[in-house]
């Protein structure tokens, strides 16, 4: 036995990367830990890929289909998707060398709603799950696991997984032990029964994961960080923003509309994210809560400043810094956070009852407030749709922020129609750029278009978004939410074909 | 006292619907019983119409804010939007009168998922309610009301509004008592809790709707019936869809993804819903439920038949004949349907829980499988996005049905893009016409535009959406989902300028 794995059963699986990977077969569908570049498998994916490019090099390609929680690392995505390893991903991919493959036509990607992985997979619809690969922080003496720094489907891959492989990451904080939630009162209907929580600090489920023993093929041990990547400093657009939105919230809770330590809090990644998240420590609602996929550095920067009372989610996503700060600390932040399975962290159950304020980002909203998140010029997908769905649908107010142009000013963020729409116009109810916020709640598709082009477009796009809603006005099929289908998708189009959507 | 109305103090406020109407002033925010044509106010606001027509020739406009559950009948929406008298409408029309004005652009729509006009209106961000008009089957001595044959959003416009009109409808069966579930347990965030329902026939409120009798200023007593309408028999269209869907229901239960007697079935309005519950009469699965928003005359029938064990919907929706038959039979009937708020019947949280099969139409779905169900060309309402929403993304099973043509082969159903989307391809798990039924779960975009493509499409453009995908293929900015903005939208320009989708 060791410190980190009290089960001697499971001590004798104990084997290295190379051998773990060599149980996985052509063909297989591999579901693995991992959500946002935390508590993804380290060594044995890489061992993995260099397996595959032997095989390959042999003359027998060798690929998989990867399952997850969202998001990994280099070493898992990166590495699969490098060896042309991977046929099918789901339920989310932000690694570049994995998106340049799915936008060549290579990979099959299925982008999800993340709390439906799990109810889709115990559905059986995608599939059987062959090899579970899942980073823990440790075995306990009865064979339970102690999750590492994300949950993700974990609980669902160790469940409806053949066999499973482990990997125990001693670089895992082992004060991580008592901080994860994880519920097992998920069933498939007509079974199912209220999920029961009611705040975001209630813990429903135990503190670890449980998988059959006799699963249990192989067991790595690791000493590896995650993939935690530096956040720029919010710059000028991103403090605007941030900006307007702590407005609105002020402006919300002075009309009674929501209490004076709001709403529990739903937060996207990235840095405009966190400017809003850092402007939040400077304002005076308190105490907050959060109930949201991702404690980012501008969350724990709440915790620290107490205006945050506690954090549930079901993964950490943190700067190397914050990541240090995190563990030099865990002990203390341990009880004001929760991670939870994805499905519960997403559940729209939850979120609704909840009453979250869901802030997301967006690549492109159309003058109506219809949102792209997903496909650049419509069809070249970015990341994914990850949980925006789950939370702007069912939010208390559903909020998306995006910079008013992009590429040096070629793109504008703000377009006639979205090439591509993630969230409805019914889901999307204030629209924040740097330039301002749109309040689209009880607008009609007319009211909506004219506050979206004044209050957030870019002032070197607001006379052409004005000018074809006027036109649209004149020569649409109906006045209900006018367009001019023969141009809508003309900026788009302007772009691909000169490299700008302004006119030359 | 009358037989309709056993408490005295408000027997006492018994006036003519010109009476009542009176009481209503320009700019006001009217919000009506009324959903499917079931169950609207009858008298008071063909009163009112009367009353804005004069004022209107007298050079004083009067317009008014319309609320109601959703559709509703000629009386109300057709006689007020014929002396334009609506301001703003929310959040579902179906009156053609109404519609011409909201695509000449003289009413401002918004089109609401109807799970959530409840909660919004709580919230407080749609504005305050002036007077409620809720037509009711009687008034019970101790001054709680009969709701008659729609719930819709009658307990909240109840509850919010300044002022309450009554219409007593003796019209309306005496039988229905007892057979509505109003559940008062909803609150604001942070004080939500679980919705403590389980089973499609758990009750779990009152029969009955409270009112503060102080607000009650006019009750006015009517003999009207609904507005229901004749259904055309199934088409062979109908049948082939419903023969589909039958098959692969069928498949999913010997599969074991389904229970033999299936999910609650949630089911639309119309001729095709209409076949396919007509077809489920003859299918093996024993005893159904349902969890919709309607009870449609195929559900009677599954009734009679005994394959349907009981019926969950907020509405009926009958033809008259159906009506007739239900209204014969009432005190039968009553035990095994339950009629509740919209709020309920399509709350997000129960429809996950209870995993309903969701059955809904559709205008046109691209390739991917994004599905436009409410702007025809883009722009110009058909009616609205209804509850489809609130099923489709939580249901089981989302299937979207249509023929695979309109306008005699001049349109196509299957388009290379939607001119607008309501349900993104993460909710449209089933596509059906009569040319076939597209499986597309667990399936990327590349391999759901195939199968659309291939069992979905008229052959008539079968041959030109192949001939947009391969070229989209070679020419898109990206291959995740291809696409040519330059032409994504041609088809739709083309019918505009030709009458016809297809080319010359």
């Amino acid at each position: 036995m060791t410190d980190r794995i009290a089960s001697e059963t499971l001590c004798a699986r104990i084997t290295d990367a190379d051998s773990a990977a060599a149980l996985i077969r052509p063909g297989e569908t591999i579901a693995a830990s991992g959500f946002t570049g935390s508590g993804y498998p380290k060594a044995v994916p890489q061992a993995l890929a260099r397996h595959m490019a032997a095989e390959s090099a042999a003359g027998r390609p060798f690929r998989v289909n990867l399952w997850t929680g969202a998001s990994t690392g280099p070493e898992l995505d990166g590495a699969l998707a490098a060896v042309d390893g991977i046929a099918q991903r789901l339920p989310y991919s932000g690694d570049p060398v994995a998106r340049e493959k799915i936008n060549r036509g290579e990979i099959d990607y299925l982008d999800m709603h993340l709390s439906q992985v799990a109810p889709m997979a115990w559905e059986g619809v995608l599939g059987a799950i062959d090899t579970a690969i899942v980073e823990v922080t440790g075995i306990r003496s009865d064979g339970t696991l102690i999750p590492s720094s994300s949950v993700g489907n974990n609980k669902t891959w160790l469940d409806r997984a053949g066999r499973v492989i482990l990997e125990v990451n001693r670089w895992q904080n082992a004060a991580l032990e008592g901080m994860h939630d994880i519920y097992y009162g998920t069933r498939l209907p007509p079974e199912r029964v209220p999920i029961p929580l009611l705040r975001p600090d209630d813990r429903i489920g135990t503190p670890y994961l449980t998988c059959d023993p006799d699963k249990i093929v192989a067991i790595v041990e690791t000493d590896a960080p995650d993939r935690n990547l530096p956040f720029a400093a919010p710059d000028a657009t991103a403090l605007a923003i941030a900006g307007h939105i702590i407005e609105f919230l002020r402006h919300e809770v002075s009309r009674g509309r929501l209490p004076a330590s709001l709403l529990p809090i739903q937060s996207g990644v990235g840095n405009i994210a966190n400017a809003v998240l850092s402007g939040l420590a400077d304002a005076p609602f308190d105490p907050m809560t959060a109930y949201t996929e991702v404690i980012q550095d501008g969350m724990l920067d709440l915790l620290d400043s107490g205006k945050l009372r506690m954090a549930s989610a079901t993964a950490f996503s943190l700067s190397p810094q914050a990541a240090a700060r995190l563990n030099a600390n865990m002990t203390a932040y341990r009880d004001r956070m929760i991670l939870r399975p994805q499905e519960i962290s997403n559940h729209p159950e939850l979120v609704r009852r909840l009453g979250c304020i869901a802030m997301n980002g967006l690549i492109e909203a159309d003058i109506y407030g219809n949102v792209n998140s997903t496909l650049v010029m419509g069809s070249r997908i970015q990341n994914g749709i990850g949980g925006s769905g789950d939370f702007a649908r069912n939010a208390y107010v559903s909020i998306f922020m995006t910079p008013s142009t992009a590429k040096g000013g070629k793109i504008s963020a703000i377009v006639p129609q979205a090439a591509h729409v993630d969230h409805i116009m019914q889901d999307v109810q204030v629209i924040v750029t740097e330039q301002g916020l749109a309040d689209l709640r009880g607008l009609s598709p007319q009211q909506r278009a004219r506050l979206v082009i004044e209050r957030c477009a870019h002032p070197d796009y607001r006379p052409l978004l004005t000018d074809y809603a006027t036109r649209a006005h004149g020569g649409s099929y109906g006045l209900h939410a006018p367009s001019l289908p023969g141009e809508a998708l003309s900026w788009h189009q302007r772009f691909m074909a000169t490299g700008t959507m302004l006119p030359s």
